[in-house]
């Protein structure tokens, strides 16, 4: 278990804005998704070979945000991953999203379980992701 | 109050959707925000002219989701859009999402904070918005 | 032929804008896909059979757009879908984007090029689809 | 003028992919105007401050793109910035997109005009940003 989150980060850009001026709200969600996938290769489980495979999928079954502070066009924001919870057949991830100076912006979760092939019954993480995400950088929310 | 939700109505496109075939999860929150702009309008309060104003804001504060079932390129789709909770500053929107058949495939939430231009600290909602907001698809959530 | 272009409507979303107030220029091309597959599917030849078939595909191979006078938050917009070129193995479509009153607001183009399944060589199109297309909207241009 | 393209990095990821499992064409022109935003603030014209600061605008009045290989999920691409025309009021960019290998895989075109606030009409370039891009890295195009 590691005690720092896995970092990602990117800079507010026009596309991610929206009339009010700061980030529109559901492209967060494509950003903590960038961050999942960085984090993801880390762990030694692509998300790209993943879903090329298709012999197993790891769909997201829950998501949420709380924004606590605009992000600005321009800005540079860090997103912290960390790991909420880890089960037989699901995880959930948190997201932190920092700006410049370190300040809380937002925070997000997504639940991600594993499906079989075809059907897209749940069933049992690999071993491998298990082992990987127990190793990761825990967390217990707030 | 009403009992029936105020419905918005969309088609899953290409762009939608991503490699694993489904439409992405991050792209609920923009046909979300399409269908609580088309009842925002059917409540008088159109969102351009209150972000055009800018004497005060709406800006969405909390936002979660549930994938219950996969939604599919070209799959019409119904949203359901209810008031779940009317605060003094706030209030709490529901959206259920129907493929077709009305079979369940997502619900989400999202909650928006009424702020006072320039310094963005929370205000009370104007009169006419708690009325109509009052007047509208009631519904307690699940 | 027809002397008539095919209409898809959309209202500019705030997901649309971006902090200048007015449409994302790169946020067109979602517009005009949607068009796209709103006009294959009166053709007969709707794009999520094709994308899911597997046995022949139509990727972009170019695009275009003329950006003539911007896009606001809320304004109800008029895509006109023509066929502007008609090959063995490619179409060139046209899209006129109309605000409120018939102005013309942006032009786009799209070439599509049909592919076989596998190594993605061009091939003919289909001889229901090219009949589909040849009995279109024609248009030259501008 | 420089002879070396300035050069922007990005990764396809899951929300840039569609259903075909390759980058959707429209999700190019983000990552061109990333691209964009990274060169005008080397050039000493950040697009944030010129966005906010309401003078004046640099709207974008064309575009066009080639797409020559698919980009796939996962795939590291690689932005090359150049300057292939630059006029009293307006300029011209290109952008390459490179695989690994450096393959190219698409190409594409911004034109961007300088407005003046208020009534958009165009304006001469300030001088310090005609220098600027004076100085960058020219290309005739292809």
């Amino acid at each position: 278990m590691k005690t720092t989150a896995f970092q990602h980060r990117f800079t507010v850009g026009l596309p991610d804005t929206d009339a009010a001026g700061v980030l529109f709200f559901g492209h967060l969600f494509r950003h903590a998704h960038d961050a999942f996938e960085a984090f993801m290769e880390q762990c030694g489980h692509p998300i790209p070979q993943l879903v090329a495979g298709g012999t197993w999928g790891l769909p997201i079954a829950h998501t949420k945000a709380d924004y606590l502070r605009p992000m600005r066009h321009g800005e540079r924001v860090t997103v912290e991953v960390t790991v909420r919870e880890l089960g037989d057949r699901s995880f959930r991830l948190g997201y932190r999203f920092r700006g410049p100076g370190g300040t809380l912006r937002a925070r997000a979760e997504t639940v991600h379980v594993a499906t079989a092939a075809g059907d897209g019954t749940s069933r049992s993480l690999p071993d491998s992701l298990r082992n990987a995400l127990a190793g990761g950088p825990a967390d217990r929310g707030d």
